[in-house]
């Protein structure tokens, strides 16, 4: 975001990607696709992240990943090499997927429907919490090496999302970060979000992060079936 | 930056950075304050840099920090605890600090001349490498933790700075880094770059660093005389 920039713009600019991101929205909906918004610094370990995700949950669940990137294709290269279908949206100059981009790889009708999509955000920890995508839920990775003052420094973020990873955790022992410290200023930002500790490295704290992506799935399944049902009911 | 927005808003916006940054140069030139912005991803180590560079250099050159952050004055405390002279800028929903913040700090006559002024920017790889400050060298901050691809997956702030530093450097032992190939990425977009590997809680590689900085102020300061000298002259 620009301060310089004229408010009206930058008011304009929001209020038309949270239109976009409605669009989107609908359209995950309409095609069963549960979608996750992957936020955090640049190397908090995102990719790794879906890398080590992905086999866990390949026998139930079908997955997808939007990679936004400023420029290449590093991780959708990475992710193809492991057998998981990833599609790049270049950013060029901005800092943050848009609804917009979204939208585009939407309607080009490439995208394959499946019952996941997991969308790695650019690195940044300001601008992509500002620019909804039409996901279902919106997680923020904080590695360990990156210190426990980052919900104090980059508040946005963690106020409006639903799940905080600390990842990188087989490091801990190697640097000076404050757990306690971390979890108040969570708690101060954002009660209800629910905190994951996890190494994709060595597996650490996996099995939680995968039962609530597989809950939050079947729960997403079972509202759809219902509002198909109460439509058919009401027809 | 914002894809979305009107490509003249942006370009009218980084043109007007760039006069002010100019502006802004020429203050800092006549103050006789050499001037390093310093950029890096959140918690990439700039403020412990900042506090292990500060008491090696204090017998021979003055120094003041300018802090960037969206909110709040941690890093600020941080320093002065240290007997560091630091000033804050709160950028607010700006994901990057730009000419105009800076210049209002200047002209507030709040801040000391020295000779030395660090300014570090808000945590982010992307929009602080569009937007000088006025500075006199670009430093860009990348930590072992965060992985060897990133020059490649960010590559204008690499292209455009003087220095890149390889921080967290204590911690290699324990992540996979690969060192030639940074090295190779770094040369590939920015051959004359200087490259120091250094960890802040060791101390390790701090003497080249603190030798490049030593140096660069001795040349700044003769470069300053030459030209009152020949200005004098030309009377």
């Amino acid at each position: 975001m620009h301060e310089h920039a004229d408010e009206h713009i930058i008011e304009r600019l929001l209020t038309d990607n949270e239109q976009l991101a409605s669009h989107n929205r609908e359209h995950f909906d309409a095609l069963g696709c549960f979608v996750i918004n992957l936020m955090s610094a640049p190397g908090a370990g995102k990719t790794s992240l879906i890398a080590q995700t992905a086999p866990a949950l390949k026998e139930t669940l079908d997955l997808t990943v939007i990679e936004g990137d400023m420029v290449g294709d590093l991780d959708v290269q990475r992710l193809k090499e492991a057998q998981i279908k990833a599609f790049q949206i270049s950013t060029g100059r901005s800092c943050h997927l848009d609804a917009a981009m979204v939208a585009r790889l939407l309607h080009s009708k490439e995208m394959p429907t499946s019952d996941l999509v997991f969308i790695e955000n650019v690195g940044n920890l300001v601008c992509p919490a500002e620019f909804p995508l039409g996901e279902h839920r919106r997680v923020v990775l904080l590695s360990v090496t990156e210190g426990d003052d980052k919900p104090l420094k980059y508040p946005v973020i963690f106020r409006n999302c639903d799940v905080v990873i600390l990842t990188k955790c087989d490091l801990m022992p190697y640097v000076e970060f404050d757990k306690e410290r971390l979890k108040r200023a969570i708690r101060g930002l954002n009660p209800e979000a629910k905190l994951f500790e996890i190494s994709a490295k060595t597996g650490f704290g996996m099995d939680e992060w995968l039962d609530w992506i597989r809950t939050q799935c079947s729960v997403f399944q079972a509202d759809r079936k219902k509002h198909r049902s109460e439509a058919f009911m009401n027809l």
